[in-house]
């Protein structure tokens, strides 16, 4: 073993409704520590420093000096202000999280949106480098969409822009858990296809169990068919809109590969006349992309954005595996 | 009379596959001249040279000095390039309209797209004044959109982003002119809208006259509800996609004024469950807007883009009167 050297890195946290998934990632992009646990049900925000207290001691243990933080959360975020302004599944609502951790770590801090954070890192080192427009779309148990248009990313009049899992794709559609009608995540998420596979008599499965039957379970495939319908339409919206070079999608579902991706560029293609289809290509940093997301963020905020120039794409890819020195 | 003072102006042009609405705006905003003549239905470019030497022409019999000149066209444009890629109804592919008008007026010349243009005098002295998170939907004989985020108007990775239009919102709906199916415009534009009520066995009506049936005609009242409801699924989705902080509705329809608007902002309304619609208004600059717009970018284009800081908002909005001095 050599000599340990002293090296600079950054605390990162992706904030979701069910885990808070933290990691120590050094100014060469490596993730020296990571940390998951559970999203607790009330004072997410005290779970939250305590987290980063823990990537804290990893960073020290790990033989780093940590220059700064961030984390990135679902809802709607004010990331100019640091503050989340809404986010139901957190019990948040106008909650100033870049204060709050600013005067609890003593360190510089930056608060992000999970899906344009990941969006950020997909166009730094993932399927959509060097793209200055594109969308990702990270379809799991609901859908969301980081939109990014001419380099910058789309964020909105009240920083609730990407709201794609909502766009209501079916007229007077099945009801959604959000209380419209018709929604495309009705359709097209993990949490859709389950509920819609047992209402057609398919039994109580996960979407992943699903999508293992194709070809052997009628229902699975007709509840399928009709997810990669809505989905294909939906894509199609954000081509005729957005105009993007490559659309990235994310999440479990892009998991399914080309049971996935096959028929869903063919409905894509069938549906769009007079224009041509963009690039279709599965997620490159797949669940790693919002935390590799919040260690730009973080190496921003400590005044060190430059040094994720220097980091090789596939020591950021590998960050999903562990590596502590 | 008092004598005549040389002031500096810009030749602009609204290329539509109709007519070419020609201005002469000077330094101060205000409209010296207008000419409009219909578009061939061959070698616009020619046609498009001789109407410039006209506004030229114009603007030198209202004793001013002639320093930019600007063309904004439907299809998709380059405007970086100023070549129009591709627009069906003035029989354009890949035409380097910027070279040949440069070349053909000895000006500083810019080529811009008409939708994008109109965004951007409504952002600079209608509607969406102040805005940096706008759309501007301009309902016709078709539909497109123009859509500011953060400032700047989203052109795609081609430069065909905006087709409003073409987004597919029935699935597996009427057949549009384009080829593809479900289109918004077959509903909701003059032209679909005449279609669908003479289908409907309404009589050929044009989309004013039938829009002046309301309450009175039951067939109006039914392709109107079903239109209005089409529009406001289609503004839901920009709303979704975006977070827009106003919408702006120009063209022919937004003529229609109350009859649309209470039922749309209505439908806009019952369709969101959990974020607030935004403000829906009126186009100010109304059929002007493209023209105030190729004038802003002939400025750019002469250098003088910092002229159009003065223009009164009330003088731009009052170009749509033709002031000869």
């Amino acid at each position: 073993m050599t000599a340990a050297h002293l090296s600079r890195a950054v605390l990162a946290v992706d904030l979701g409704g069910t885990a808070m998934k933290g990691a120590v990632v050094d100014e060469d992009g490596r993730t020296l520590a990571r940390r998951t646990v559970a999203t607790p049900s009330h004072a997410v925000e005290t779970a939250l420093i305590e987290l980063f207290a823990e990537l804290r001691d990893l960073a020290v243990a790990a033989a780093a000096t940590p220059v700064g933080a961030a984390v990135v959360t679902p809802g709607s975020v004010d990331e100019s202000r640091g503050v989340v302004r809404y986010a139901s599944n957190l019990g948040w609502q106008n909650m100033p999280l870049l204060d709050v951790l600013a005067s609890a770590l003593s360190l510089p801090v930056a608060v992000g949106h999970d899906v344009r954070a990941a969006g950020l890192a997909e166009q730094r080192f993932g399927a959509a480098r060097g793209r200055d427009d594109f969308v990702l779309v990270p379809i799991g148990t609901g859908v969301a969409a980081a939109l990014v248009t001419g380099g910058g990313t789309v964020i909105g009049a009240t920083g609730a822009a990407g709201e794609f899992g909502h766009i209501p794709v079916i007229p007077d559609g099945e009801p959604c858990a959000c209380g419209q009608r018709g929604c495309l995540e009705v359709y097209v998420s993990g949490a859709g296809l389950a509920r819609r596979y047992a209402a057609a008599g398919g039994g109580e499965r996960s979407s992943r169990e699903i999508v293992a039957r194709l070809g052997a379970d009628p229902v699975a495939d007709s509840i399928w068919a009709e997810a990669v319908g809505v989905l294909a339409q939906g894509l199609n919206i954000l081509t005729l809109l957005l105009d993007p070079g490559v659309i990235v999608l994310g999440g479990g579902f892009s998991r399914a590969g080309d049971a996935l991706l096959e028929p869903l560029t063919e409905r894509m293609t069938s549906g769009l006349a007079w224009r041509e289809r963009p690039e279709v290509l599965a997620s490159e940093l797949a669940d790693g992309a919002g935390r590799v997301g919040a260690a730009i963020l973080a190496f921003r905020a400590a005044g060190l954005g430059d040094v994720i120039d220097t980091w090789p794409a596939a020591s950021v890819s590998s960050a999903v595996r562990v590596e502590v020195r």
